[in-house]
């Protein structure tokens, strides 16, 4: 899509960074976290439960690809706040957003968009749709990614029901029982997701996710059938006739659950999937996977529903990642939330609601998000930052191939495209451990799966920093190895 | 907890608007939606489907209690947004908050609070928690009301299998079958809502609410226990016995329902209602109820949640509604949003998750809507607003019990604290025909259950503006006595 639009580069200097006033590199002050991050941390617990808080950022001064911490540490940021950054900190255009007039007005008049949107709202949804749609005519807006993925189950299952119902009403019977959570008005229908996705925190979507038990134990769920994913070896060059095998049994453990779910009167009406696995570990699959998946879910009358919260965006080098995959026809639905700053989805006609209400909230999203959404699209094109991904990450992961060679006694696996990337590290405490050692050198990754250390920099991540992410990395893998 | 906050009242002119530059009145120009409002609709629905949507709203130019349509018609609005609206259109002091540097950078760099909050978060949660608390000392940020229910969910199942579990770890049973869905690690365990309740529309939320079968037909749920939830008759002196009577088999109910589901091996962990039923028809129940549900709740050691998604903010008079209950505890949870701009609640000791990422998303709330609540805040304070809502909510009452009086063939059952004020039309078609009518000469309400129709306007809602409503009331139904 982004042919679509006539490129604008803008040239730049050798090195120069694309956001102004970054720092040169990553300059650790304290322990991280450092005295006053534990402070806080202890400040803020008394309200809130904050253990999983990891440093506290001081956002006045943060630029660019760096978090300047309440300890005044400078970190190179590669997780980009769980990989939301589109723009890094305080970007100069995002900055400009909100001191036009109509602007700040739209986003403090923050209206109920499904019944009384700004008169501006038509021509801002087109602006986006018109950008960035991926190959499907019609998009919904929500608050988060877990909203997103919940509403578009509901789609999923209006379409499923109107082909099985037809031309007929609603029964009373139906009427009825769906306000008391019984079939045949709540149906038996489910969605079928697979072992290590990732696709939210609330009941619906938490019934699709299957990362870590901490993230499900003691919440009771609904009984939707798990597929195997595929669970690839690297180098993928060296592995090919095994990973064919993984993609094999993915795809029959598909097709048996929908038999399966089917005979026992609780039919598959959607497929979820991620592009690549994020959070249980940037696990990827094959072009040749996600065809012959979506043949599947064709033939049994399903539809097919990609997670690109996490993926989408651009940090793959590309807008959508399952442009990589070449489809025959576009998915049923394509769900973001995240680099977007607000949820949503792009869907094809045929999953439009056909009476209002059926799908619907207070909210329905945020213009003000809308506008900075319009504004990271707008920069993305101007300084052809998707270029700019595959460049730097193309640069990241020939490094990380050559410390993999080097130190493959305690990392493998490099993986993923444009800076989307990731690594083994061979044990999980000592992944934990070189996260930490990172970290106390300025560059701040996530982790993800067991043994998995994930980047996810903001777009505006050039070659100069993933000289820095390198030389770090190769420190901590020579430290480890004496 | 408004009575710690040293009151600053600014004194107002008699008759003058709390917002300058407030129209005197409404001003219908053309048929509402006008033909400005049908061309964007069909316009927006090229892209999005629109079904829901009534008028659009021009919101550079509405003002106060005023919302401007895109066909300039202007028009009082005692809908305020589904009731999200705190202080009106463009309040000045919510144009003033991101003109500020700090807050401005505070919102665009929106971190993922749960990991890298920012190091001013702990004091602005800690202005607010000290301001509204009711009475429970720990606060849990979110973005919408459905969110802050599906995660109240959470707590309270974590909480209430920790009482059953005791001191022992999870056990490897657990941890595998949590992943996929099954028990003992998704334990069968329920939420107990009520007929006619709303709290939200994810899968969790959404199998607690039971207002029209539109919001959930053909979308699975969960086999959860619903109780009847009392309906009164109006006016309330004259019908004690039966109201009484409607307490009583509600609450009898209850217990039943928690009994069965606990002999079903599915107990009842928690008990979820809203103060006063609002999509569900402005639906009251008495302290005395209030009194006896904590009760019972108390007895079968499940947790009490008062959804005060929409009674919450200072609609009732109160800034919690359920302040008016005299309860001999707090409740265990009181959730929050719309007013509030993002969504949360507030939750007690007891309730607090013992592990990280338990109850845990991407962005756990929004600092840049902490900042409009804060001024939202301080601006309730300053101009003294529980008090205006008490005094024009008393004035506006009184205007519709005059009348129901002499109209009752066609309007009755008027009810509410505040001006969260309801009253019903004898039926349904006819109730939609008032709301048209009414829309028609410049006043905007919202329906709620069958017959209903509810005032939801800001706390800047003032006496002169109910003298409006109440005369454009009194043509309508005039006009249909003819």
């Amino acid at each position: 899509m982004w042919s679509k639009i006539v490129k604008n580069r803008v040239s730049i200097r050798f090195w120069s960074s694309l956001v102004p006033d970054e720092p040169e590199g990553p300059c650790v002050l304290t322990d991280v976290p450092g005295p006053c991050s534990k402070k806080l941390k202890k400040d803020l617990g008394k309200m809130q439960y904050a253990g999983a808080v990891k440093v506290f950022g001081n956002y006045q001064k943060s630029i660019g690809n760096y978090l300047v911490d309440a300890d005044d540490n400078v970190l190179l940021d590669m997780y980009a706040q769980i990989s939301t950054l589109a723009l890094g900190y305080n970007h100069p255009e995002l900055l400009k957003v909100f001191q036009d007039e109509k602007n700040l007005k739209t986003m403090i008049n923050r209206p109920a968009l499904g019944v009384f949107p700004g008169e501006d709202q038509p021509k801002r949804v087109h602006s986006v749709v018109s950008q960035i749609a991926p190959c499907l005519p019609k998009i919904n807006l929500m608050m988060c990614g877990a909203c997103a993925n919940e509403q578009t189950f509901k789609n999923v299952f209006i379409a499923y029901q109107r082909k099985k119902r037809g031309k007929k009403d609603f029964t009373d019977e139906e009427k009825h029982t769906a306000v008391i959570n019984q079939p045949p008005g709540a149906p038996n229908l489910c969605i079928l997701s697979f072992a290590g996705a990732f696709h939210g925190r609330t009941t619906g979507a938490l019934a699709t996710t299957h990362t870590k038990f901490i993230h499900k134990i003691d919440f009771p769920s609904l009984d939707w059938p798990v597929a195997h994913f595929p669970l690839y070896k690297y180098p993928l060059g060296e592995h090919e006739r095994e990973n064919a095998v993984e993609d094999k049994k993915s795809l029959a453990q598909v097709e048996d659950l929908i038999a399966t779910y089917n005979k026992k009167d609780t039919p598959v009406a959607g497929v979820i999937v991620e592009p690549i696995q994020s959070e249980g570990g940037n696990n990827e699959a094959s072009p040749k996977y996600f065809q012959e998946l979506q043949k599947i879910v064709k033939k049994n009358n399903a539809y097919l529903v990609f997670d690109e919260v996490q993926t989408g965006g651009g940090g793959t080098g590309k807008f959508w990642c399952h442009e990589y995959f070449d489809l025959a026809t576009p998915p049923d639905v394509v769900t973001f939330s995240k680099k977007f700053c607000l949820g949503g989805y792009f869907h094809s006609d045929e999953l439009t609601p056909d009476k209002p209400f059926r799908v619907f909230n207070t909210w329905m999203g945020d213009p003000g998000k809308v506008i900075m959404l319009e504004t990271i699209i707008r920069v993305m094109r101007e300084q052809d930052l998707l270029d700019n991904v595959q460049e730097a990450g193309a640069r990241l992961k020939c490094g990380l191939f050559e410390l993999e060679e080097e130190f493959s006694e305690i990392m493998n696996s490099v993986r993923g495209p444009g800076t989307f990337l990731a690594f083994n590290i061979v044990k999980p405490e000592l992944r934990d451990t070189v996260l930490q050692k990172l970290l106390q050198k300025g560059v701040l990754c996530g982790g993800c799966g067991d043994l998995g250390i994930r980047f996810r920099p903001a777009l505006i991540f050039q070659k100069h920093h993933a000289e820095i992410v390198l030389d770090k990395l190769r420190e901590v893998l020579n430290e480890l190895n004496c």
